[in-house]
């Protein structure tokens, strides 16, 4: 059957997540209902990365597997049309080999997370971004977010529902940015590695924030990550700050 | 009575526009009913710029007059709090002498217009951009813009409901720039002026997309320019693409 590589963007705020649910609106069973209308029959399409409730994709990638060769524009503007009004939009498609793995395949994911900092509730980016009313110390989490790079047991920032084999993970970037917007001072945090542990990043954001505000120093994340301890982890921020960004492939369909 | 100026972010979406209306959701409309929250009577607010329904706003500039005098930051607390879970927010408030006047004190207006090229319906920018599917030819737009600048008789470009005693005005810049976004290239308007006819900005706007396209050349903004007739402007605009960004004072009351 030939293979088609999917890049999708998404706002996270209607969905239960990715991954298909019975009954509840998932991303995966949005696109797969598309899928359905242009091939009638079950649909099952893999994803480089299942994103949880909330979480947004700029980025996010899967394959599918059709019964007619179709052009693979013609079918990210057929898909689109099923899709409209959900907030889900196919902005890439490519037909790949069989051997093609959305998820197997991946060599690289990276997420951007954004904190905006402000008193006076957001308007526009009201639900894409992770609202604070502090400054943050930029240096102070530079400093903390160098400690976690590398190869580590993150089992501390790692939720008790992970299905990982292994708590071992490389992080190879962790950098912040203070960003000056239209509506205000913004940090973003751009993370990458190979794969993630569920909740790692939004438990990574979570901790350097803490870092940020000045009610943890950078030796207090060093010594969460040693206790390898869910228990030590700082409060997991909330997901509407958080994308999928980019996923990367040793050979990108997309390129 | 003391007065206040207030800077005020919102999304335009849910709202007629700034001017009160009865029984219809205004911008003027929600803050004066917050401020009767703190001080019950009836309130008259006076902005910079009346928006009209669907316009947003980075910075719109009001002011009002209380009878108690607040502390300035604890008004603008107040004022969000009561303004929740509306798109308004009070981003600034300053008190200031009483020959301070929102609209008439303003030396200058600037306006930013947004349009989103991509094929995918937008998803995180939808309601926040003007959408189109084509490419556009930034040099022949930027050509077009200069042409508009300097003051002119902007028949053309001025809505026949608007209300200003002349359609002359003077047009201070209008740069236009290609902006790569995490959801594709963007083209930003930044348009200023002392002050607008009405709907001169989504009239500029529309007709310099058609220059974009290739189907109006220079020259025809030239024609339609000279024209000095409604009829021969392009297609307005829509609103939800159009932002007001700034006010500008000889005493900035919020600098």
């Amino acid at each position: 059957m030939p293979r088609y590589a999917l890049k999708i963007e998404y706002h996270g705020a209607p969905f239960v997540g990715w991954q298909r649910q019975t009954n509840l609106a998932s991303v995966q069973g949005a696109i797969e209902a598309a899928l359905a209308r242009l091939e009638p029959r079950d649909h099952t399409i893999v994803a480089a990365g299942r994103t949880d409730a909330g979480v947004h994709a700029l980025a996010q990638v899967a394959h599918c597997d059709m019964e007619t060769a179709w052009d693979a524009f013609r079918l990210s503007e057929a898909l689109n049309y099923h899709l409209k009004p959900l907030p889900i939009a196919i902005t890439d498609c490519r037909a790949v080999s069989d051997d093609f793995h959305a998820r197997f395949s991946a060599r690289e994911r990276r997420y951007l997370f954004r904190i905006l900092s402000r008193r006076a509730p957001a308007t526009h980016c009201a639900g894409l971004v992770w609202q604070i009313k502090h400054q943050l110390d930029l240096e102070a989490m530079r400093q903390a977010a160098g400690l976690l790079l590398g190869k580590h047991d993150f089992t501390t920032f790692r939720s008790t529902v992970c299905q990982a084999d292994s708590p071992v993970k490389t992080l190879d970037r962790l950098d912040i940015e203070r960003v000056e917007t239209p509506g205000g001072p913004e940090y973003h945090f751009d993370v990458r590695a190979r794969s993630f542990l569920h909740n790692q990043v939004r438990s990574f954001v979570g901790s350097l924030e803490r870092v940020g505000t000045g009610s943890w120093s950078p030796e207090d994340m060093q010594r969460a990550l040693d206790a390898r301890d869910r228990a030590a982890c700082g409060p997991v921020c909330p997901p509407q700050g958080l994308y999928l960004a980019h996923v990367g492939y040793p050979d990108d369909p997309f390129a």
